[in-house]
């Protein structure tokens, strides 16, 4: 028996008319059983590989995973921008106007909000589930296409989860794209993740997962990469770009790694750290903060001034090190008027390391701002005294020379 | 003549009997047999592509790749943790108890050591032969399934290569992972190599090559990542959790870079320098080590004390600079008794640079600590006077404020 | 109908006698002309896969690549050597002598200079071409195998381009292997780009790309990699090898980042900045720079002396940290005769930063040297007093203690 599916060439069992040109969710779904079916030994499981060649698929009823080792993969992750095209006025006479490559519309009709959701419960935790190559696409947002809004999510996985695989995706116009509950080991890596309203998040727990290799951009509303309660978490070689509430927001995650990416983004609080975050490395990265330079998305913010901090540290023993911070804003813009803006802001917490970074910006700025309660920070050659400011008196500073 | 080749479908001329369900090795043998044959003229040896589908395949003849240009290929690495589930007793009601994807179950009986064995003698060099999206699974280890001994080994390249690719492939409960002799400009990519003795073992000399975006992690018995005599390599991006005797060791290396990793450790020397290395640079690292926490894995050890270092350095103007060291250890396990545990030890000489590093630690360290051989270290920035330590006279020394 | 096409089964209407063993080009573009054919709908185009398995593919008219989600794919990059075969004498007992995997051999007779052309015109840009895979070999350079002219292009995308990959492609022995213009949201990555004139020339301009996890190396007369024009570009995790008359160079590029790779050079200037380059990152990397070698390439250079610098940069505000450069040549082989060699030059611009960087050389040289014309240069911890030299009086400077 076969352990290669192609979607086109399935037949659901007692309902033919179901096809990948008419559901491309119930026929996965079909695929799915048969494959469980096929597998009923605890011994072997291999699972089995489920093919999208390049098509236009409609997804009316949500995909159920809940086996190991499948790997649901297409041949081309269809980017374009719908953003542009829904802000451009009469497209009749352009080439072509949908995201393409192995794409599903992702048109839920059966009540459900997300095309994928990866669960199951027992033991043991799913392992190696793999979604490589494909489109996943929201087609519109609502009541505007500017909003973001559609309640609709790509992949949610919501139970543990250990060496998963989302690699070389595209991602476009959905609220949630990629969503992974309690993950192990999880690879995301490669993929094109952006026009949604948040990118990539990475909820309840999870540790030694790598973020890697991505091109990734959120929408004002939510976040292009969020992580909470990690540990061990490896964020490196992305080029994360507008817009994002925030590029990267930690929520109570510990010993993680923020490296050698690269961040632009329209907004203050570029690197945002909420809650308790304790030993992580924030080092190499280039982070670039301008306004918001094109008219249809210009009335929209994420709602924080510029003493936020581009990035913004709660926590202890954070290492924020050799980061390039450009920002270039029209001083009309800033907010408070006529505030000083601020890139780093120590907000909570103890024994904090800024060391060796670099700050270009159209103003006066304070480089680091260290706030009441904090306490032994360290601030090394990250600015002059004149940028740098202390609300508390627990500090070490060294001025760049 | 077809260039791709599906095990499950070839039939072994004149031995009909043999088929990838029987032994997989014997096939793949086959399969490179017909395409040396297929391609005689040395003015045209394109190779091929030998596709594993999703399934279980018995290994009990060493495969024997002498072609260039051969790519072996599955879909669907799957691993699944072998560890947790021989260490949990009745599993009778688990979903599966295997790894999976294409997966091939290391079981010869030719008396060979390795699944697969890439060498030849004369010229060129083997070229580009390629690794990709499968597992290698050893099944069990002996005499105990938490020995990481079973004598096997995944992949062996035995000749000097040129051009290799190792990407997307699994490895699990294998004494050797993948050891490459000689290489150059290799490429082993986001692999998932866990549960083995040894993960990857660069042996022999090499250049220019690079291990890179990985999910590693090896037994106590043995390294995650070991290279010996390289030159120019670059170690970066990967994601290296317990537990491995070192998760990086470097034998006499130069020149080579380990930067913007994230390493979790169990023991001391999570990268060590043995011989003579010179002019690596170690930076952007996120180091987290902690004692044992798993009961079945607390038996066992490295047989370093805490003063080994964290990082132990041997060699010449390396540079140590932006890492960050997270030390939690029980007092109670510190070794020796009451020792005050080192975090990086330059254990031999000269002119290395420590430099921007960060320790957060639950007890008293010695952050830096040189000995009584080495000459000329620098230590700026990583740490206080107190927590420097110099066996020697010839060094610099500057403390973070 | 089908979107998975294979240029091995392909007949080309009207024109039989055409395949893939004569003219691959004319193959694919015959493919292009069916999925156009079959997408009329501006509504539906999702493009299509063209499979190369391995194979030895003579490509003698360009292919002309003027739809969106076209991924063109083989199943290996198929480099080796042909540098040291072609500088080898009698290779006819060798076991092979060109390269392979799914080779094109590059043999335009259409006039043209490239293999593919990737350009339309009209909204929207192009998106999500793929190139993955598959090896692009120039066979041989005029008017020698050492001169790295041949006047052949492998890629060119002479159009502005959205979400473009790259990947896991050979180019070997072209002048130009890969060239983009005006791309935005590329991923160059995880190819193997050696023995070409220049490697990756990304022309024109350009954002919010990315070119990771390579193998690079190009020949004495051309750059590794090249960038014109660029804002948000990301070099990361690259292993640069020579020749290269520069390693990276960048033309009037800003806000990017060279950080955590390896590089190796034979010549001065391994990261050039040309023009007017701002608050670009240079951290994290490894830049060995030694004479050449090997015997066939002795007589070739790139025309710059031992005071160009190894790093030489031009541009204001741009930050340099965390690299280590090893240099070790001959000082017979200095130029000019008994100079000083140069490792960072900042040769004009105001307000760089060069810090926490380490050098390590085989005679006296100047870690950091600064031109008449810069200004409010930075140079922390990165050599001696005596090692740093100033033509210009505004400056800062703290010695490595």
């Amino acid at each position: 028996m076969s352990t290669v599916y192609d979607v086109t060439t399935w037949t659901v069992p007692g309902n033919p008319a179901v096809t990948c040109w008419t559901d491309v969710g119930a026929v996965i779904n079909s695929i799915i059983a048969a494959v469980k079916a096929g597998q009923p030994d605890q011994n072997s499981k291999p699972g089995a590989v489920i093919y999208l060649p390049p098509g236009d698929y409609p997804l009316k009823t949500r995909v159920e995973v809940d086996v190991s080792y499948l790997t649901i993969k297409g041949s081309g992750h269809g980017f374009t921008s719908s953003s542009i095209r829904y802000n451009s006025g009469d497209t009749s006479s352009w080439w072509e106007i949908w995201p393409g490559g192995s794409r599903i519309r992702v048109q839920n009709t059966d009540g459900r909000a997300e095309a994928f959701r990866v669960a199951r419960t027992g033991n043991p935790r799913l392992s190696s589930v793999v979604f490589e190559n494909f489109c996943l696409d929201g087609v519109g947002f609502t009541p505007d296409q500017n909003s973001y809004r559609n309640g609709k999510v790509g992949i949610l996985v919501d139970t543990a989860n250990d060496a998963f695989r989302i690699e070389r995706m595209g991602f476009v116009y959905l609220e949630r794209a990629l969503v992974v509950r309690d993950a192990d080991a999880l690879s995301v890596s490669d993929n094109f993740i952006a026009e949604c309203g948040n990118c990539v998040e990475l909820i309840g727990s999870g540790q030694a997962s790598k973020v890697t290799d991505n091109l990734i951009g959120a929408g004002y509303v939510g976040y292009s990469l969020f992580a909470e309660g990690h540990e061990g978490l490896l964020v490196t070689a992305n080029n994360i770009f507008p817009r994002g509430k925030s590029a990267i927001q930690f929520r109570n995650t510990n010993r993680s790694s923020i490296t050698a990416n690269r961040l632009h983004g329209f907004y203050p609080g570029m690197i945002t750290f909420e809650g308790l975050n304790k030993e992580n490395l924030v080092s190499g990265n280039h982070l670039r903060r301008e306004a918001e330079p094109w008219g249809p998305m210009q009335p929209y913010g994420n709602g924080r001034d510029d003493l936020f901090g581009v990035i913004q540290l709660r926590g202890d023993n954070n290492l924020v090190t050799g980061n390039l911070i450009a920002w270039y804003v029209d001083p009309a813009k800033i907010t408070p008027a006529g505030a000083t803006p601020t890139m780093i802001l120590v907000a909570s917490g103890a024994s904090n390391v800024i060391a060796t970074n670099h700050v270009v910006a159209n103003v006066g700025v304070k480089t680091v701002v260290l706030d009441a309660t904090t306490t032994g920070t360290r601030v090394l050659d990250s600015g002059t005294a004149a940028q740098f400011q202390a609300y508390t008196g627990s500090y070490a500073f060294r001025a760049t020379p």
